[in-house]
């Protein structure tokens, strides 16, 4: 009775709950409401976790996660906080190591150390390079091998854990028969699914999921389903292997609720504008209400080297049709692993994406926010908008360099100023302040 | 009975209508069907035009027009030509030279000379600065003036010309009853309304609205009717003022199409996403189904120094909904005047938005290049990748400098690759052309 799922059902709120609260400028009970109906999640209650908790559901604000680790010979540690240090000062509400390769138990602790924001991670990235070294295959990787690895991670106080716990043969069967221009895209998908193959077995996340449930149970971490069908193009989008594995990932989000274990699902990726409405609510149907963890997503195929933008497109279109969590795509993505910089741009436009969102669903502390700019706006008060802008950094030396504009002074109209006419006239000098 | 939509009308496809269809990859029936109904405008129609026509209007791809002009001290021909290079070399479709000081007629003789795409302008700034010389004060100015400026612009080959022929005494004054958190944002209505007010005299534009048609007519120059009332902040969307004018704009349309001008109405602005959909809906109804040349819109107000990325999320959502013409948003908007590169940041968030828009309506071309460029991502074609993406030269400068990723070789797996045993069982080597 002590996950903090279980706590909140049976009416508890919770320190972590409280908290959660605080920082989302809600009451305890949202939070506590939400977390009971499974509709929410609070990241960072993880027993280990040293995170801010974090609220992610529905009816509060649309957060976003930003992604580093180690990947490849060009990748480093230091490289990567690097990173980590952009992503925070970008304003992410959390972060995710994906490292693949190189020292993954170090960068982990690394950048749990480092961020008070909540960390999730891919475990099955680390046990693939683990069983690569230890059997001279990643294909010999064990059953045994993975949910160890999902322990370790758990107990080293990672707050979501990212699982391809749907991902069946039923559902990769189903992949081979759609003929999809693009049939995997997923990484960790595609390792899993290749050993599923040349050992002739089943998902090992799918039948042991009890004992996954149990070492989640354990910690108290989040489980953060992961698509091992996710679309790469948007020709594949909603296609049947996209489904029926979002299908499976609705039983299986059921199940962990059933026990108290905090549940999110990642979703897409690649999704014309037309299909992103449908796309979020059949999550929602399905899926239970679980909070939707969206890559993005991408509403064209062809902004390569402009991803951040495209994702900034459907991103806010998702929040606004009710996905909570939106993980940044930066300018880098389809072409390689992005620099500090382009995580910095990833960030911020998925921010931007998450506040239309709530701005979209007219929340109140969103409204407030651009109000209070539009009348520093108006006042000409330059100190102000650069503080209230997404990154004020960036507004600030944007108009440090600017060449021209807003001079207060003309000799246009002579003695008379027309802009003085029509401010007398309309009153605007008294600016409604609210 | 020599204007292209009075010719329209009676059945003809003319010569710019079929260069325009070709350009678009349409039928010229399609053209000058929407044409002869109002719901498409081929820019270009004017009598000493140089430009490629253009088609704009419903059913076809959403364009982009981007903005340069002269505007105080630090601005010069030779750096407004800079910006008019980059945003043909980014993919503009069209121009618009918004000069409002210094020597407007030769910038918008270089902008003629050098664009073959079409150029709009707004007459009544050259009439400001002209008058503010003449008579010491641009309040002075006379409707002759502006008449004369209007003529002298259509003459010279203007495409089309932006006027703000809505914002009547009337409306100004229920922008004054509606207490706007920012009133007024427009540039050439405040001085406008300014000297309405100053010489107690109705709106020249709407008044003398029989003389300004008589001019489109004469050249057959395309009208595109400015918001003097367009919101300075989601505030202030689609309150009175806003909509009071469009209700006019939709009754000067219909006197313009009744003579034969083509029309277009210019939109906001800022716009929460929740109001977007409503925003072109309301345009279509009222202005008859003329397209709409909307900016951007933002869908927050706090994205200072990004306001690209705001603005191609509203400008996507707008294609979607029906808006045909998107107005470019540079990350200086707000803040000063941009210099060339933002002008090309501004062209290609544009252009993603439109095409993002396009594929929400599953455009057969649209669809198509989405297509192509996945099954080249899917052969890692790279080539083929860079050729395809919305700005080449980004994507391949982004390759170029990209820290690793898509490796062909790893060695994980040792002698079995789980790649390619998903590649063999899911047949994934046999791309799908289509």
């Amino acid at each position: 009775m002590r996950l903090l799922r279980q706590r909140a059902i049976n009416g508890e709120i919770t320190e972590k709950i409280k908290r959660a609260a605080e920082r989302e400028g809600v009451s305890p009970e949202e939070i506590r409401e939400g977390v009971a109906n499974g509709t929410a999640v609070v990241l960072g209650s993880n027993i280990n976790s040293a995170a801010e908790p974090l609220a992610v559901g529905t009816g509060l604000t649309a957060k976003v996660s930003a992604s580093v680790g180690l990947y490849g010979g060009n990748s480093s540690i230091e490289g990567e906080i690097e990173k980590i240090r952009a992503a925070l000062d970008a304003g992410t509400d959390a972060l995710m190591d994906l490292s693949v390769s190189g020292d993954i138990e170090a960068m982990r602790g690394k950048t749990l150390a480092i961020s008070k924001k909540p960390v999730g991670t891919l475990p099955l990235y680390q046990t693939l390079a683990e069983s690569a070294k230890k059997y001279g295959s990643s294909l010999k990787m064990t059953d045994g091998d993975i949910l160890e690895m999902i322990e370790r991670h758990a107990k080293g106080g990672v707050d979501f854990i990212a699982l391809h716990c749907g991902t069946t043969r039923e559902v990769i069967d189903r992949a081979k028969r759609e003929r999809r221009v693009d049939p995997l895209v997923s990484y960790g998908g595609s390792h899993l699914i290749g050993w599923m193959l040349h050992n002739d077995r089943e998902n090992p996340l799918y039948e042991r999921f009890d004992d996954v449930l149990e070492i989640a149970a354990k910690y108290d971490v989040t489980l953060s389903f992961a698509d091992g069908m996710r679309p790469g193009c948007l020709s594949d989008s909603l296609d049947g292997a996209q489904v029926h594995e979002l299908v499976i990932l609705g039983e299986l989000t059921a199940r962990a609720q059933a026990v108290g274990v905090q549940v999110m699902v990642k979703g897409p990726g690649h999704v014309p504008l037309a299909q992103i409405k449908t796309t979020i609510a059949l999550q929602k149907r399905l899926c239970h209400g679980a909070p939707y963890f969206v890559f993005g997503p991408l509403v064209t195929d062809t902004a390569a080297g402009y991803d951040h933008i495209s994702a900034a497109i459907g991103g806010a279109i998702s929040a606004w049709a009710g996905a909570e969590f939106i993980c940044c795509v930066t300018p880098a993505e389809h072409i390689g692993i992005p620099n500090s910089k382009q995580v910095r741009e990833g960030v911020i436009a998925a921010r931007i994406a998450a506040h239309a969102g709530d701005l979209g669903r007219g929340m109140p502390g969103a409204v407030r926010w651009d109000r209070e700019l539009s009348v520093a706006r108006k006042k000409l008060d330059w100190g102000a908008q650069i503080k209230l802008s997404v990154d004020p950094a960036t507004c600030e030396n944007v108009w440090k360099d600017r060449s021209g504009a807003f001079s207060s002074k003309c000799t246009m109209c002579g003695p008379y100023c027309a802009m003085e006419i029509v401010t007398a006239y309309l009153d605007i000098a008294n600016v409604h302040e609210c």
